[in-house]
């Protein structure tokens, strides 16, 4: 603070005029108060700066690395539950989908959490909202991660771009979380449009292909619908342990490493093992039987299968998820078929009744006729391989090429199936012994069909199945005839020599059954992380 | 029939005596009785012989091969409830583990159904059960399977071979469905025995080493024992998913192939892929932490996962199944910490509450102390690893080699807590930095410490996990300290330049926990089929 000199004052006894020394008092009094003016404005202006520097700190910007700090165990909140939580305050963390500013005064930005979205916003408020938080929201990057804390309030009409739109969140603080290192290949939004909608706008969208989507997968994933998807996906999985385990079935885990290429050695993966080699299984196949043999009686698996084709159509991947189950038998293999039939039956229920907000939050994306199957008392169409190719050749399909179904044809019998059924969902049993592998079961009556049968979805393919071959000089015997040596699969084939009962069993493609169900027409949204011959990355 | 010849009525009137005649006629009375009585017992012999085929083919002998021929829906039964079945009559199918002849004229069988056993017996009975019949099931090799009626009755005494020891089975019929084609390597009597017990005999009992079980997988996962530790397994998983789906978390299922060999390139197997090559995963590391980058927020795995080390140990195995799991934190990794826990203590009540039978059943062969867990309100015990050294130091242990643990001294400080806490499960948190793998959080407050701990079952380590960095540049720039390029995993840190929220979770070996709860000694008895440097069959 400026106080007037020493020599002011020392100076005043001697020399100057009384006038003089009125006049200078005067100027000293007039110097001194500027001086505190000034002093006090600057006093001000610090205390300003240093309120809006905690208001900064406290209100808005990036926290520090999280690396558990601190604990203060403080709430965080779903937005899944912000419609019936009016006039609260909610803190809660979420992605910046989209930020768009009004003016320099306010930002409405579209918060998401998985499958939620909600409409949140800043307002320039005096004492609360600065327009640098404003500002400072505004220069959000779509995708970042924020911790928000605010009111929720109702409001007038819904907000269509958001899930829960019924509600907003006027926010009070907001900081990052985590924010971007790169640019984003492609917006949420972009993402999240349906080919239909896309095409329709022509140029207005930008269409996201498939390959740039799954070559950042991390992103792409992140929509609605893939959030839904995966959801979905892992619902099949739950539906279908919780329906064998309530029928007696316990789980197994058999490796994928294996010491011969078994069953089919073209499609089969070669794996460096220490100075040998080793195989990675196509099938848990072999090993369930065998657990069959060492009286497990009832047992499933859900692994990795792998599958070494060089084939790159819209349903085969090079890894994909096996459901797989064997069971015993105890008079015939329809035993295995009708627990199969139940399994799916459950499998569709559980779906459509406890998930309904997933699938329609796909359906937006991916517009599908429901997914129909057979209610009534006359249960699940089943018909014999016969009774097939009877249908499909009076459709006008020539005999000639139905020794075996073409993907094409078994498209076909699902329309026509769909036309004359009204089913999405049927069996086709009795195929012809010479399509089937060694370890399949001849039918009694008719050496040339088999104990055997497929599922179908939409006219695809999703289950395989058989009665298998217990005896095992009978199998050996099928397997020279098929050119396997039975003493390249020793292991298995003991199994049976040390006596096995009657048993039969079936695989799912869980990915088959999500596409076809969701009607996602690539199996590669069903994954995950898909592979295939030219895919080994993200 | 025996009828006079003509001639002997034709001659009468003409030439010869009375009593020549009297003698022809006596003569020919005598042969025409003989005749008679022959041909009645020929005739009685004949219908003894087609009684006996009928009695032969309706209560005894082999079935036909079943293919399916026919559907009676017959009702088979299960051992497990004969208790309470006093007087019933019972059709079922089971194992001939043993029989043993008493005299020509009864046959006692112990029959077995997985984990239960009872004693059924064939006495001859005229009308009903024939001397063959008793013959033809004492010559029933063991490990035959069965199809059996009989008269469930209780017995005065408890038959102590049985499982189901408090009754008997009466059987009036026995069919064999499936018979053995080569010797049995070993009597499952013999592979059910303890060491303990093999050994107090010497030389009465044979023991059967691990590797020949191995080598003959099938027959021994039908002892009771290995029955029960595969349910163990299957509940360890249930136990798991159940704990997990109720607090938020879905499954995902990543892919076991990769393009580039990641986290650590020398135990990663090498796969022939097309043109190319492809590894195996050695753990779902990566890609969990990728669907917490792509927002799934909470995720567990239960997959195989493949270590390419060349290590012959009880407790390490090529290809296992992971438990794995991945969750965004808020606010301090303490609450994965916690979370998985809690996830162990439910496992650990759920086997003891659900699964006491099972856990009885291996205790047989396996005895062991019950594992036990600290219950009361101090809850889990929670070591720092400076803690852990401390008590090693303290216990004799030379400071300079506890830098790290070897399994010698894990083992030991697991005695040591036992001594000291009376507890074979506990927490080891803030290891060194040193020991961790590149994607591990430094502890905020000491940069030679991090956010990460293992989790220990009777001194042996079952869990490893750890606060992960989710900040891009500081992951790169630990990536390149361990000699690993980012760009190598590019997939991987992409998604952590697309915004990610802090996260963490761990990895839980499955056949460790199950070999480490019920004493097991050596992790291949917790496989089904256990894979080594040495073993890839069967």
């Amino acid at each position: 603070m400026a106080e007037p000199t020493p020599e002011q004052v020392v100076d005043a006894p001697s020399g100057p005029s009384k006038s003089e020394l009125k006049k200078r008092a005067k100027a000293a009094e007039k110097e001194k108060k500027a001086a505190e003016k000034a002093a006090k404005q600057q006093e001000l202006a610090m205390q300003k700066a240093a309120a809006e520097e905690d208001f900064a700190t406290e209100f808005y910007g990036p926290l520090p690395l999280n690396q558990s700090q601190s604990r203060p165990r403080r709430q965080y909140a779903q937005i899944s539950t912000f419609s019936s939580r009016d006039g609260e305050t909610v803190l809660f963390r979420a992605r910046v989908q989209t930020s768009r500013a009004q003016g320099n005064k306010m930002v409405f930005l579209n918060l998401r959490q998985r499958t939620d979205s909600v409409q949140a916003l800043v307002t320039v408020t005096p004492e609360k909202i600065s327009k640098q938080m404003v500002k400072w929201t505004a220069g959000l990057t779509d995708e970042s991660i924020v911790l928000v804390e605010g009111v929720v309030k109702k409001t007038p009409e819904i907000i269509k771009s958001a899930s829960v739109g019924d509600v907003e969140v006027h926010l009070s603080q907001i900081h990052l979380v985590a924010g971007l290192d790169t640019r984003l290949p492609f917006s949420l939004d972009d993402a999240s449009r349906g080919d239909a909608e896309v095409e329709a706008a022509e140029t207005q969208f930008n269409k996201v292909l498939l390959d740039t989507r799954l070559n950042n997968r991390v992103l792409d994933l992140r929509t609605q619908t893939n959030q839904a998807v995966f959801k979905l996906q892992a619902a099949v999985g739950d539906l279908f342990r919780e329906h064998l385990s309530a029928k007696g079935f316990i789980e197994i885990h058999s490796p994928k490493l294996q010491g011969a290429a078994t069953e089919s050695g073209a499609s089969v993966f070669k794996v460096s093992y220490f100075k040998g080699s080793a195989f990675l299984a196509q099938s848990p196949q072999l090993a369930k039987q065998m657990a069959i043999a060492a009286d497990f009686e009832r047992v499933y698996e859900i692994g990795p299968v792998f599958r070494a084709e060089d084939s790159n159509t819209h349903r085969h991947m090079t890894e994909f998820m096996g459901l797989d189950l064997e069971m015993t038998i105890e008079e015939h293999y329809h035993e295995v078929l009708e627990l199969l039939d139940g399994l799916f039956l459950s499998i569709f229920k559980g779906l459509r009744e406890k998930y309904k907000k997933e699938i329609d939050v796909v359906g937006k994306q991916f517009p599908a006729e429901e997914f129909k199957w057979r209610e009534g008392p006359e249960g699940t169409l089943k018909l014999t391989f016969k009774e097939a190719v009877e249908l499909l050749v009076e459709d006008g399909v020539s005999r000639d090429v139905l020794d075996d179904f073409s993907t094409e044809n078994e498209k076909r019998l699902g329309r026509i199936v769909k036309a004359k059924y009204d089913t999405d969902y049927y069996i086709i049993d009795k195929f012809p012994m010479a399509l089937r592998p060694f370890y399949t079961m001849a039918d009694p009556d008719d050496p040339l069909l088999s104990n055997s049968y497929d599922f179908f979805m939409r006219g695809e393919e999703i289950l395989s199945g058989a009665q298998r071959i217990h005896e095992p000089n009978l199998l050996a015997e099928k397997m020279r005839s098929k050119g396997v040596d039975p003493e390249s699969m020793k292991g298995y084939i003991d199994g049976f020599r040390l006596g096995c009962a009657p048993h039969g069993g079936g695989g799912i493609g869980l990915e088959r059954v999500l596409m076809l169900f969701l009607k996602l027409n690539n199996i590669r949204r069903a994954s995950l992380f898909p592979r295939d011959p030219k895919r080994l990355e993200p």
